[in-house]
């Protein structure tokens, strides 16, 4: 059996929990698998090293921060392979160029094009276990290139496809995905499995357990993931294509509060507006969430979207910059607002979903400033004051802790 | 014009240290030159990377080791180019793997076998200050190597042969090369110019101005480097080829403490001994300095020679193991001892330079355990408590202060 196991930063934050995820790893090995470990820097060192190149430079290069960055990881597999070799384990490790992961050439947010499995299975086959760094690849010019930030996931999981593994664990600090964030809502109950579509949901939506891209990624390869806690032996939680079995019709709530809300103030009511101002932010790379239109009264309309609040500044300028050409007479953002969402397979074909979550919300005394929908997911824009007590009340309002 | 620029790790320790190296090499690129910078590791970097090493695996392997490592130069190169930028100076950063410089595969200890131009002269091409990565390169299996320490020096050195650079300039700490270690002999005078050879000699010694490799790499390839500082404007000291003009008969004296005498005893005066001794020792990458057999009587004979302290206990469990195979009776070694020696390319044709030395010696009442000759160089191995008061002695019987 080939097992790829994925380590999160704080996994490995000091020695005792990178000997710790050694054993766990030999306990497979022992049991005669290959055994290809994922690994995160350790602990904070990313935002350490970010910190470090903003004090040279307060907007460093994208390429020299993932030159930079990219020794995080570079560190934490060096580590990990000697402390499998302390305990008499043969290891070997392997950066994203050694592998090699090749990704596009976007610094700071590239994705993986192909993965050279040759050296890994050479090294498996010398009953080796394997660490690589993940989060990181190189791009078609050599240079280092990381995949934003969650990336060590979509590394494991690409690394299991690639590899055509039987397992792709993800360790992380909690046991598994759960109905809510249980320290905000006390009494959430962890799934014992979830379908790639929920998970999706969830991670869009900053339940940060698995990375967005890293789910897209096992969805298109059938790749089972098995969420679990590198701290306790708790059962995990298995992500995998929907089962026929009857299914609860919400699986869970979450929230995100790295959002913020921009309008597009009085455009004219032409074609090629919306693709202007989207197209604007998606060559810079800043996703665009809810999206908004106001329907047209006359010549001018408004356009108001949701992107991560860690963008705004950066979109606020892009708009800005080009507001003549979006025929824009203002341009307006709000930053104290989050998304909340139920998430669930079985919505559909249950009408009334949606009224019994703006009922609750109601009940509460909640308002909803923008709403959005898909097949298995209800999201309203609210305020962030709000947004503990609503994750409370919906998850009650659908009787999520059973 | 093309100018190599190697700074070391004290060079680079810090923000303001980076920001005054980023100023010195805008001012050779604001004159038109075309600028390689070659950088170690920040400060301490690399003796913390070992630590850290340590603490997980107190024998790491020197594969799992140079992976490490080699993030310190990569953490180096990234921040200076984001110094550069921030300076508004076109620059990009270049790791071993990147440039390629292709390495043997002696971890720990690899040698530059091959640089490939073409990535750093498009880059130069492009008006970029192009920063690398000193101290590494990749084996033919793609995996880090570094080039032991002070590997640096020859990564810049290599750089200047193979872009057929016009200057290269090693910065240190130090503004060239002295007469003398000035912390022990106060009227040390700097050197002005020093031969390859005079240099290499040096370096040997203990003089840790430049890494010994990087000057006959220097010497094969006639690359002229300057030694100076990065912390002063003055003039450093120019190292190449032999001139004619007349030199100083002596041009300065070196100590070296890291160094342990061990003495193979009783082996059997038969051909081969020395081999297998030596064989041995240099198999395990132990370099051997002086050698001294005393004369067989009869069946058996002694072997002295001299490690690098640092390499004492590895050595001397590798005799011990071996002792039965060297015939050996017995293998002595001893910790206190130094070399002393005076080096100048003017000894050639002028007897009694070491006459002269041992009589200063004799006059300060310092015995001598060993004795070494080369065409430019007299080493004598004395009592390490000895050490600074003959280096001062020395220094005066030759007027080296002037």
């Amino acid at each position: 059996m080939l097992v790829v196991k994925k380590f999160g930063g704080s996994s490995v934050a000091d020695k005792e929990r990178i000997f710790n995820v050694a054993r766990r790893c030999i306990e497979d090995y022992e049991k005669g698998n290959q055994v290809v470990v994922v690994l995160s820097a350790m602990g904070k060192t990313t935002d350490q090293l970010i910190a470090k190149a903003h004090e040279i430079n307060p907007n460093p290069s994208k390429r020299e921060l993932d030159m930079l960055l990219t020794t995080g990881e570079q560190t934490s597999v060096a580590l990990m392979t000697m402390a499998f070799h302390a305990l008499g384990v043969p290891a070997v490790s392997l950066n994203g160029a050694q592998v090699p992961m090749r990704t596009t050439s976007a610094y700071g947010n590239a994705k993986l094009k192909r993965i050279d499995t040759e050296r890994i299975l050479h090294e498996l086959e010398s009953k080796k276990i394997v660490v690589i760094t993940g989060f990181q690849g190189i791009n078609k010019y050599d240079d280092m290139n990381t995949l934003g930030r969650g990336g060590s996931d979509t590394t494991a999981v690409a690394l299991a496809a690639a590899l055509h593994a039987d397992a792709c664990e993800i360790y992380t600090d909690v046991e598994g995905v759960y109905t809510a964030d249980p320290r905000i809502v006390p009494n959430a109950r962890k799934l014992s499995e979830v379908s790639y579509d929920e998970m999706l949901e969830f991670a869009s939506l900053g339940a940060k357990v698995l990375h967005n891209r890293s789910v897209e990624m096992a969805k298109r390869y059938g790749v089972q993931l098995v969420v679990l806690s590198s701290l306790t032996r708790a059962e995990g939680t298995i992500v995998k294509e929907e089962t026929k079995v009857e299914r609860m019709i919400v699986s869970g709530v979450a929230a995100d509060k790295n959002v913020a809300r921009i309008s597009v103030i009085g455009v004219k009511n032409e074609p090629g507006i919306a693709f202007k101002i989207f197209n604007l932010l998606a060559r810079n790379q800043i996703n665009v969430d809810i999206i908004i239109q106001s329907i047209g009264r006359e010549e001018r309309k408004d356009i108001s979207f949701t992107v991560a609040r860690t963008d705004l500044e950066e979109a606020m300028t892009l708009l800005n910059e080009n507001r003549e050409a979006m025929t824009a007479q203002a341009i307006t953002c709000e930053e104290g607002v989050a998304k909340l969402s139920i998430i669930g397979a079985g919505m559909t074909g249950n009408p009334g979903v949606a009224s019994k979550m703006f009922e609750a919300l109601y009940s509460a005394n909640i308002n909803i400033k923008m709403i959005a929908t898909s097949e298995i997911r209800i999201t309203v824009l609210i305020n962030e004051a709000d947004v503990n007590r609503a994750m409370r009340t919906v998850h009650d309002a659908f009787d999520l802790a059973e």
